[in-house]
C-alpha cells in the first residue's frame, strides 16, 4: 500500500494520469495544465477551455473566520483564473455544493451571493451545478468554461532559455492575510471578551485571502500590447512550485532575483511582526492568484510599458537548474514548498 | 434560518437560482435541465453540454460494499446519462476528488480505472481535474461536455397533452440491488463467520445498482429512427419524481399506467422477499438511470420498432394532474418520494 503523501499531489494527478489519450477530435489538450483545450466549433480558431477545482472545509478554508459570501467569490475566481492563465476569457461557471445540516437555506444564500458577484464582476453565466447533503462539511466544486483564440492559448511547456519572466501585482500578501486570520482566530479563543480583531491596516492583506481577483486586466493588456507568453500559469501553490512546474514541462532552468519579487508593504511589516522572511513567504506562500508567465526578449519594451507587471528572472538551459540568486548573488535551488494537499503525518 | 430540508434539494436550487439571468452569446440554456447547453462554435448548429454531479461519501455510497472500481464507473456514467438525457453525445469528463488519509495510491488507481473504463466504453475523454486531501470521507465532483446539434436538443419542457410517455429498459432494479446490499451487510454484520452474501440468482439487480449505464443505445436508434423527443431526463431520483419534473417544466399533466411500468424479474423477487410494492420501488426508487421522455403519437409505429421502450402512459392538460392509474383503473395523484439528499430529522 502506497501512502498517498509520500508521491504528493502532482506525482499522484501523473501516476493516476500518466497515459490517458485524448480519442475525441474535439479534444486539443487534455491533462497536465491550467484548463484543458478543445474545439467544439467547426471553425477552426475557436477554443473551449474547461478546468475544475474543489475545495473542502477545514483543508481549504476555515469558516471560523471566513465569511461565507466571501468563500462563494474565491470559489469562482480561483476557476476564472485559470482560464485566464491560459490567456483565454471564462464563460459559464457549473458549482456543485455538498451541504452538511449545519447550514441554513440563508448560509447558502450568502455563499451563492458570493458566487454569483465573481460571476457578475467577470462576465460569466452560472449555468447549472448540483447541490446535495454531506454528512461532514461543505464542499465546493466549481467547474469553469472559456474560450480562446487557438494563436492566443498559452500552455506551460512553451518558454524557451533568454526568455523573460513576469509575474503580476504581488507576491506573498495573500499567505500573510492567512498567518494574520489565524492569530487573531488564537488570540480569539485565549480573549473571547476582546472587543475585535487587529485588522487595522492590514486591511490589503485580508482583502487579499479573503477576496482574490483573477487578473484578465493583465490578460486584456498583454492582449492590447500584442504580446502572447510563451508559457503561463497562475500561481496558486507559490511562485517556487509554480516556476518548477513551467520549467519541467518546458525542460528548461531558469534565474529568479529575490530583490525583483514584488512584496507589498503590508506584507512585509506583517512578516517583521511575525518573525517570517517575506521572501520565502512570497515563494511558497501560495492562493495569490497573480500570473506568472515567460515572455520572448523581444517583448521586454512592450511589457515594460504595462502597469503591475514585474520581471523578475530569466529563463536558462536545463542544466543550469532552477535557481533563486539573493541580494548577496547566491544562487540557492529553488524547492517546491507550497501549499501540500497530502501533507505527511 | 430556514432548514434546507424544508425547502427539499429542488426547492433550494430554485431559490438560489431563481432570477439568474445569462449574459453570454454563447450560453443558450442554463439553470433546469440535465445539462446547460452552450454555444462555442461559429458554425450556429454546434451544442455544447455540460453537466455536473457530486457523490459524497456516507450519502450516495457505502464504500462496505461499493467497490472503488465500481464507484469510478457510476460517478462517469451517471454524467453521461445526463448528456444522454438531452440526447447528445457526452465527449469529455473532468473529475475532481477529495481523499482522506484513509485511502492508499492503490485505492485511487482502482478508481480512477473504474473512471477510465467508462470512459472508454463511452469515447469520452478524460481531460482534467483536482485531487486534493479531504479531512473526512471521499468526494468525486465530475463534471461530463457533450455534443448534440441544435435541431436535436431535447430539453424537459416540450411535452405537450396527448404525447405517449416512453421509458427506456426497466425500472426499480437498481433500488432493489441496494436494498440487496442494505440486508446483506447487515446480516454481514450480525453474523460475521458467515461464508459469502446470499447473491445467487440476484447478479442482475446487484449490477443495476453498482454498474449503472447511461442509454446511449437508445439515443442512436431514436436518432436512426427519426424520432427527436419532445421532452426527456434521465430517471435518477425515480419515476415519479422525474414525471413531475417534465409535466411542471412543459406545464401538463399525465396519466401513467402501473401495469405498463416496466420490471425485472429479478427486481420483482426481491421486492416479494422483502415484502415490499415493486410499483412504489419502481416509481420511486432512483438510480436506474433509465431515459424517461415523451414523443408525439405520430412517432408510435415508429417507437414500437424499437427494442427496450415501453409506452407507460400519456400526457394530459395540466388541470387533469399527474396520476397513477393502478391496475383496477383508479387513479392516485403522484408524488415525488425519490432520494432525498436533504432528509429531515
Amino acid at each position: 500500500m502506497t501512502n498517498i503523501s509520500s508521491l504528493g499531489e502532482f506525482g499522484l494527478i501523473r501516476r493516476l494520469t500518466a497515459d490517458i489519450r485524448p480519442q475525441n477530435p474535439s479534444t486539443r489538450y487534455g491533462i497536465g495544465d491550467d484548463a484543458a483545450v478543445l474545439n467544439f466549433a467547426k471553425d477552426p480558431h475557436t477554443r473551449t477551455l474547461v478546468t475544475s477545482d474543489i475545495l473542502l472545509e477545514g483543508v481549504h478554508f476555515n469558516l471560523e473566520y471566513v465569511p461565507l459570501k466571501h468563500l462563494g467569490y474565491k470559489a469562482a475566481v480561483v476557476n476564472f483564473s485559470d482560464i485566464c492563465a491560459m490567456n483565454g476569457t471564462p464563460t459559464q461557471l457549473v458549482v456543485a455544493l455538498g451541504v452538511s445540516k449545519r447550514f441554513s437555506v440563508e448560509d447558502l444564500e450568502e455563499l451563492y451571493s458570493g458566487i454569483r458577484l465573481a460571476c457578475d464582476q467577470y462576465g460569466v453565466d452560472l449555468v447549472g451545478g448540483d447541490t446535495t447533503a454531506s454528512m461532514t462539511g461543505l464542499t465546493i466544486a466549481a467547474t469553469c468554461l472559456g474560450i480562446v483564440d487557438d494563436k492566443q492559448v498559452v500552455f506551460r511547456n512553451g518558454a524557451k532559455p533568454n526568455d523573460l519572466i513576469c509575474c503580476t501585482g504581488n507576491l506573498g500578501a495573500a499567505y500573510m492575510g492567512l498567518q494574520l486570520l489565524e492569530r487573531e482566530r488564537i488570540v480569539g479563543e485565549q480573549d473571547p471578551e476582546r472587543a475585535q480583531a487587529a485588522f487595522e491596516g492590514k486591511e490589503y492583506i485580508l482583502q487579499r485571502q479573503l477576496k482574490p481577483e483573477a487578473r484578465r486586466d493583465v490578460i486584456a493588456a498583454l492582449r492590447k500590447a500584442g504580446i502572447i507568453p510563451t508559457a503561463m500559469m497562475d500561481i496558486s501553490d507559490g511562485l517556487s512550485s509554480e516556476l518548477l512546474h513551467i520549467c519541467g514541462q518546458s525542460q528548461v532552468g531558469c534565474a529568479v532575483y529575490a530583490d525583483r519579487i514584488p512584496i507589498d508593504f503590508q506584507s512585509a511589516a506583517m512578516a517583521e511582526e511575525l518573525n517570517m522572511d517575506i521572501v520565502t513567504c512570497a515563494l511558497n506562500g501560495g492562493e495569490d492568484y497573480e500570473l506568472l508567465f515567460t515572455i520572448s526578449q523581444k517583448d521586454y519594451e512592450r511589457i515594460i510599458a504595462i502597469d503591475d507587471v514585474s520581471i523578475i528572472g530569466y529563463i536558462t538551459r536545463p542544466e543550469l537548474g532552477c535557481n533563486l540568486v539573493t541580494r548577496e548573488g547566491n544562487e540557492i535551488p529553488l524547492r517546491a514548498q507550497g501549499f501540500n494537499a497530502f501533507p505527511e503525518e
